[in-house]
């Protein structure tokens, strides 16, 4: 049996995979990161450890991949052909109930993140660093098109204040982040912000 | 016994106030919220679990005022004149041991809050409402000077910008929020989204 055969014989269809992944997630939200198994992720989805072992190699990468599976699965990259444009439809990717549901999982991670070197490493991996490049591309774009500087310091600093709004809403309106709130963030602060 | 009378026994001293407030924070730092017991802080701090819940009634509102304890027993109100004086004053105010430690406290918290509506109404009364009113004050002062407009949509927001890149800084870059950090980011995204 060749490398590639056994490769192919034990990679799980799409469909099982994204199944996999959603129990995960529901997992996150009923016990959170800490008190989650991959016993209970078994018995839950109905595999074999091993299975899940092989393939993700551990709780981090589970838990990581299943987010960012989520969060990527529906959409490609934005590119509208202005930046406000551009952060409109990126704030407005996710419906507010979705986004409310990822509010409550980012919550639940904020600690575990900082607690366990692996779940950081993958989560910088498949998360932040892939957020950081879309949007330095989407910046770049901007100052192509002669729309902000790009030296302006501002520009270091969108996913601070993004994620940041994202975060802090919760905490200081007791309301959670939705569409209107990041569209109308986006108005007053981010694009003021970079000189747009 | 008037009630006078009784109310000034059962006080205790600041200085025994603010031992009991670090510990609670300590403990805090170490089990987190849904882990820390009245028994703990009473075994602790050598105290009666009795005298702890006559004095603040229940764990939310000991673990609240011990952080608004922390926060502001050092400073008051900050007014240097301009407002990028008093930003700078404000995010200064503590050095970068103190935000790092309150960084992993408020991380700690930030599940417990939404899970514990007694948390949750202590945190807004004793931190977010206070932390509201100072900055409409710092805000109003810097409309009265005419440096920035009363009807800016950003002014609405400033609470956000400033706790969510705390928030953001760590999970982003993996580096605690610092005073320079914040400064830098004040002068880069606050004081321009306020067209200051």
């Amino acid at each position: 049996m060749t490398e590639t055969a056994t490769v192919r014989r034990s990679r799980i269809t799409p469909e099982r995979e994204a199944e996999l992944y959603s129990a995960v997630l529901d997992l996150l939200r009923e016990v959170g990161y800490d008190a989650l198994t991959m016993d209970a992720v078994a018995s839950r989805t109905r595999s074999s450890k091993a299975t899940l072992y092989r393939q993700w190699g551990g709780k981090a990468e589970l838990v990581v991949k299943a987010l960012r599976h989520q969060k990527h699965s529906h959409f490609g990259e934005v590119d509208t052909g202005s930046l406000r444009g551009d952060f409109h439809a990126l704030v407005t990717r996710e419906n507010n109930c979705e986004m409310e549901q990822n509010s409550a999982l980012m919550r639940g991670l904020a600690v575990a993140v900082h607690a366990n070197p692996d779940l950081l490493d993958a989560f910088r991996d498949l998360i932040i660093d892939p957020e950081t490049n879309e949007m330095q591309r989407l910046l770049q774009r901007a100052v192509d098109r002669g729309e902000i500087r790009a030296d302006n310091p501002a520009t270091q600093y969108v996913l601070h204040m993004l994620i940041g709004a994202f975060a802090a809403r919760t905490l200081i309106d007791e309301l959670p982040p939705t569409q209107e709130f990041l569209t109308s963030y986006v108005d007053a602060v981010v694009l003021p912000a970079l000189g747009a």
